[in-house]
């Protein structure tokens, strides 16, 4: 039995295959060399009052370690990679702006990259498909901005850290699209970071939880 | 001259009055006790080449400290609370829980509440209105999330912290509506968080910049 456990699906339909948050946190234990087990849980027992108690908005994934719970991808990427010269450098100023770009991930091109997922995965059919283009709108307007920053350079902030890992997941969820596609900058940084070997074996990890437990009807 | 300054707007309408990102770093820098300077910016001054050196997204706050560049108000407020008492207690686990609540407040709060702010006060006219009632329910499912872990608790980590500076300021969104006074717990947090003198003197700062420029046209 390991030190650290996280919570993730036990199975989840194709779409959400390679997406669910904890592929970060897997990803970020195998750049670490950390060693972890896995608590899958079925579809539902995350609004469960005992899921709760570990994550109070029913979100995989939830991240144990001893005494300590933690909840939400990006506090526990970067607390796993404050521990691991992997992930992080040394210099105190390097390190603010690491996290200064993992918070811009996460707040600044996430929420609309999964407004333009959720119109197109569960919304298509509705009232939410007139307003895609503005949503795709702002997407695009970002990752511009994104690469226009990246351009030249091969990481965000010197060589590959945790403020890498954040990103390319969040520009994962674009896959449905094109949109990562046509701003070759971008398509390179995320080949880049995916070729890495700890992130072919966090996904090789969410992927082989799926393959053991499809359900009979899927 | 301080050592610290931090990117504002000279102005804004009203209705963003007291809400723009640098009030919470404002109120960050008043616990901590470190003064600083401002750098105001004119609107559409945002999205030029030179401020995009300091941010490269084109928002409000960046900032400066030395040689140190960093954005993200969440990123900012987490580097001012790692090195204050007042807004993060010295345990590790103690802090790492801060940073899940912070996170939290970020990802899993503030895009549902941005979309409904973005809905209200920019789009109602338009076709986003359509769309207003499942945004707003998904903002409501949070807030009672929020509401039934924070039950009886003051705060959310023990005493007042940065990830309860977090948290407020981004349901200080919703005030263009009634759905937090309609969750007492929520209300009450959010006063007591507000009635701090730190929060107060932050929020008569950023005011303070406002009222000195206003646009004639105003």
């Amino acid at each position: 039995m390991n030190t650290i456990k996280i919570s993730a699906f036990r199975w989840v339909p194709p779409p959400a295959q390679g997406l669910v948050r904890d592929l970060r946190v897997r990803w970020a234990l195998e750049e670490a060399g950390l060693a972890y087990d896995e608590q899958l849980i079925d579809w539902g027992e995350q609004s469960s009052a005992s899921y709760r108690t570990l994550q109070p908005f029913g979100q995989v994934p939830a991240y144990q370690e001893g005494g300590l719970t933690l909840f939400e991808s990006g506090a526990i990427v970067l607390h796993i990679a404050e521990r691991s010269d992997a992930l992080m450098p040394s210099d105190p100023g390097a390190r603010a702006r690491v996290k200064t770009w993992i918070f811009a991930s996460l707040s600044t091109l996430e929420p609309h990259i999964q407004n333009l997922v959720s119109n197109d995965l569960f919304h298509a059919t509705q009232d939410w498909a007139k307003v895609r283009k503005p949503v795709e709108q702002m997407v695009n307007k970002r990752l511009l901005e994104l690469a226009a920053r990246l351009n030249g350079h091969a990481y965000l902030e010197g060589g590959f850290t945790a403020a890498d890992l954040m990103m390319t997941q969040v520009l994962r969820l674009l896959r449905h699209t094109s949109l990562i596609a046509e701003v070759p900058t971008l398509a390179a940084y995320c080949r880049r970071c995916e070729a890495r070997p700890a992130f072919q074996k966090a996904l090789a990890g969410q992927m082989a939880a799926y393959a053991g437990n499809e359900p009979a009807y899927a």
